[in-house]
């Protein structure tokens, strides 16, 4: 069944590839948004997009998904940890989300363990960069 | 003497009604607005009202409502137990601050006990559904 | 339908009126007892109360409410933050409950914001005073 | 190029399929070894298999892959949340080193949302059953 | 060399002058953007200035400062206890910055002694009021 | 040697077979009380019961069993869980204290999980139901 | 000039002399009771004096001792670290109250050096045993 | 009805007897089966023992446990306070579980007060001896 | 019998009667020791003072107590609330110490309620002001 | 109007310029206090500089800076993490007091980011090394 | 007299000289066993050695001490953070024994400052490499 | 090559000897600084030896040391668990330490667990009594 996607990505993303590249690499957000929409695109689904820094537009796009996405891939960034709103959020829309973080959130600072977000979705993968988003795509399958 | 009062309510609860009915019951944002205007109206009181995801937004409503409204109904959402930004917004703009909670905030998860802004309200409703709001509206009076 | 309600007011009331007026204003408990009372019939309702310092006698009274009244109004006082024993009596008796606090114990020590006991009621009111009483009459209509 | 992976689970995973089936599903083991096994040898990679409920022979298991194999797939189950010696193992081996499990750990017991092993790993990916297995076979290609 | 500075000031600052002289002083916002821009221009420096009340809308400014800006001086307010999401974006924008704050925040609640935004800064300065803005820009220089 | 046995039973357990019977089970304090006097007898030893929902009665009821009673079989309900004069009450009185627990207290909410009586008892037997208290009988054999 | 002194003695007291006399010595509670009113009749002072087991008991006689007394020595015992309903009661008495213990509290179990009756009182004596009485009366001078 | 009964017994239990006497007794660990099985085998049932200081092991012997045995009887030792895995055995393998301390852990260092095993588990016993696992046995019954 | 008594004052107590008097009050630090010598030597004791505002100036004359003084009157001031090295002094010395302290620490900041000294002396007596070094006095009798 | 400053230095800051270069810089203390002296000296001010590794001695300089000079300049160093003493005797002597870090401490380990004698100073500024020094001057203007 | 020491390696240790040599050095098991054996028969002393990554073979090594050894050279490596068992094997075995550690533990992530094991032990050795080993053994002299 | 090394003892140990010798033992620091002395001249090295109460005077011994010292042997005592400033002392110095203890801290109380000196030292070593000391001269070989 053709599914359609929504693809989340938060604050700072946009700087991706410019920013820290000893933790996030050189890829950036197009090269992310190009890469699921051409996976997506192989397996006869589509994929919208939304990037933004600001946390309520994120909790919009999450509840706008409801009836509208069959899958949410989100990458919550650094409101992963301090968003009581997002896990409010992906509870209220009830579309299979899941959650992407390109690095290795374990092996960095402890405020990084631990995530609100993760609680309400079907699952989380992180630290394989661009590719982690590619494994979401396929968990959702 | 005739009050305007605020309504405002924050992330997620354009979704009321559809959003986890268990928990939040199947009344929509709609039927709050109306039932606080219809019961402001009976006392002679004008209503505005804002509903905001966005944590900014809510700060910028309550900033501006100072010297323009006797009262402000709030309904801070997720934004309860993470936002030091409304605390001191309501600090700031010196309207007397009810704050409402549609569910009873002590019988879920540990982090809804602790409530960043109530110590900058009057006082603290929770636990009565829509019926919480019109409470509030009677706090006001 | 004509309810039974249960005034029930905790450990330091009786001074209510004299003690830290500051903090509590200057109603006494009989007028506490007296508003409810009024507003009470007001509605058709009858209105019984007890005042007590002692913790197991709190108990006692709640374990007794049980399939004798159709509402309970409490004012746990101090004993909110304390009371394990008042939680499981409100649990085991059944009948619903209205937490209410005269003062906002959210602008006071941090120890007098969490509620052992909120998490057995159906909801909690606090910061309005001798109002707050009211409100919680109106919560159980 | 063929890689040689290991794929280690860790203890009560033999009782996969019988254990609590709603978070663990009615899988077994057996299931998962030959579908990761399956889903390798499609791509000319090679799968050794071990089981242990003792943390110590998980620990040599990881101690022996060194220079022997180049990816190891860990479900470390509820050592995870208790084993330095596992986390200080996988960094011993100097083998990338992917962390599985089955359900949302996020979603459960506090004590699950901590992970001692994964700072030492890739990256880590949980809640999608027998198919996070398989995600980690694609992050380790 | 002529530095272009940015000058960002976060929530509730709009509001300045007005909202609790006690802790904040007289002085409006406009008063600080004109104190610093003098101050900027008497060295032949250039300065923009954004104000916000929204999180991510300071997190993209700072983003959009990569290189466009010599230097920041930024005062989070309460989003300095709460925003990781500020905190990544200094880091992401590599552009000097050193954090103000009006009031000294040592002296006020617990919560307000913690900054997550100022282990991404140069330094920081608070306790000042408005002449802690200029102390800013001679520590930029 | 005959023995004469206190059983101590604390607060809300008078409701016992009413309070919720998914945790408590249906026996009321009536049983408990029969089946731990049946079982004395048949040992030959003689019981003494008390109920009380005051903690200051179950302490004075412990003092008062100093070189009166042989053993005491104690259920401090909630106050297990609050109560330092519990815990001072049976070091002084140097009757050896078995405390019973009718749930499970492990598999409850966190805060049950510490006894603040136990440290000063010979033993804890909790998860039993009706059968704890004569498990504690025959521990006091 | 004269004054009426209130002698309070908190939980397990009555035992005092018998109970754990390596901590508590010897000394009964009548030579306590003694000893404080011969010492104030010599100084032409008045002593009432009141035991109890019962928490609430306490906080009655310090409420009731509004307007009646002019010092209150006050041994809680156990209750200093567990009653925040002693302290509302000895705030709410406006009557200068001396906090006495026996023994050291800071040389023994953790959880007895802190005291949340304390910030409500003058001051606090421990550690002398019989003595620190008397010099709770010297302090009332 | 005849019951097949897994006694099973953790780290350092082999040394029962000559390991701290003032602590455990001088009873061996042979004299506790020995006395299990003689109390089972008046009641026509059978007892399978077994003793193991690797909680990997024990973990086993409880998934092994699964439709074999009637109920266990679990002195898990050490690993009481640090094993989840054994945890997820209990419940993996649902078995009625009673969970025995010979010494009252309450009474001891801080970290013995938890138990991780204890919520899988029907209840718990701890401070009588050998004489705790016959009641176990009794409890089982 | 005659006591040579160790009055020995800790840190910024030199400014006492200008230090902060609402705190502290006017009396200075020469009218405490005027006070303490005049009412040890209606006693026929001696009195030697010392004020340091050096924890270790303090540590030596505690050390050099040994043998000398048959008691000491200690105001650890600040050093109450972080100093080890005072609490082994005391322990070392094994002279009877009285610990004095001019406010009521446990109305103040948190902090000031634990006492790292407290627990190898005698006793503690606080709130009194100068009162309080007499009372100390009386104690040491 | 001239002012007379005091410049304080704390524990190892006599090794400048050798200490660390990567956190502390090449900077000598001896160029701390010319550029801070020729600063003051700019503005017709005089600066006294005092430099000691012993809190006490610290203590001492800022009591007796009391009614002496009009402002100081604290580098409280090791000792801002450790020393109620410092903190009291900044409240103590009322002489407007900026507390100054060479480093940024918010950047260093989690125990130097709490201060505990910021709270008693003007305000605080950290990270510009021997700059900071000079911003504190004008701090002071 | 003539000592017959074990020595025993925790989990992981097989692997020294290879493992993160920036940590451990680059002297294997081999080199170190070989090392203590020569100081052990330069003395007249005997060893055997015991390497394993299994907790519970180490307590099982432990207990078989118990009058065979005359003294225990012990690296717990990972364990030593997280095993009660160990700890109790220790005390239960009463062989005098040295905790020793290659790296300073102190200067490595948080959770290695604790150890569970070291309480039971008579001292412990840590940061030294192989030559650790060696004061362990000397201190058991 | 002959090493000069500097012998360092904390707070209270001049004491050493008489101070709570179930603890400490008999030897005195005499005993200590000779038995260093000669194991030293046996190898052809020097020692120096400062003993001090005053954490000022350690921290200017240590920062002396620099350049002039091949070793510190350093028993800081009670300010191991309290003194940032020697911890920084040890880094700034650059010269090998080695942190000794008398006693086995881990066995003590939980606050001489931790070690603030110790992450800036080479190792540490303790229980051993003043062998300790012997062993710190050799691990400096």
């Amino acid at each position: 069944m053709a599914k359609r996607i929504l693809l989340l990505n938060g604050p700072n993303l946009a700087l991706l590839g410019t920013r820290e590249p000893a933790i996030y690499g050189t890829t950036t957000l197009a090269d992310v948004v190009a890469a699921v929409r051409a996976a997506a695109e192989a397996r006869g689904w589509s994929v919208d997009d939304v990037q933004s820094d600001v946390e309520g537009e994120l909790v919009r796009a999450i509840c706008g998904a409801r009836g509208v996405y069959d899958g949410i891939i989100l990458n919550p960034a650094a409101y992963t940890h301090t968003s009581v709103a997002l896990h409010d959020a992906i509870k209220a829309c009830e579309v299979p989300t899941v959650e992407v973080h390109l690095s290795n959130v374990y092996a960095r600072e402890g405020y990084r363990h631990e995530s609100l977000t993760a609680p309400a979705c079907v699952g989380q993968i992180c630290g394989f960069g661009l590719k982690g988003y590619l494994l979401a795509l396929d968990a959702l399958a």
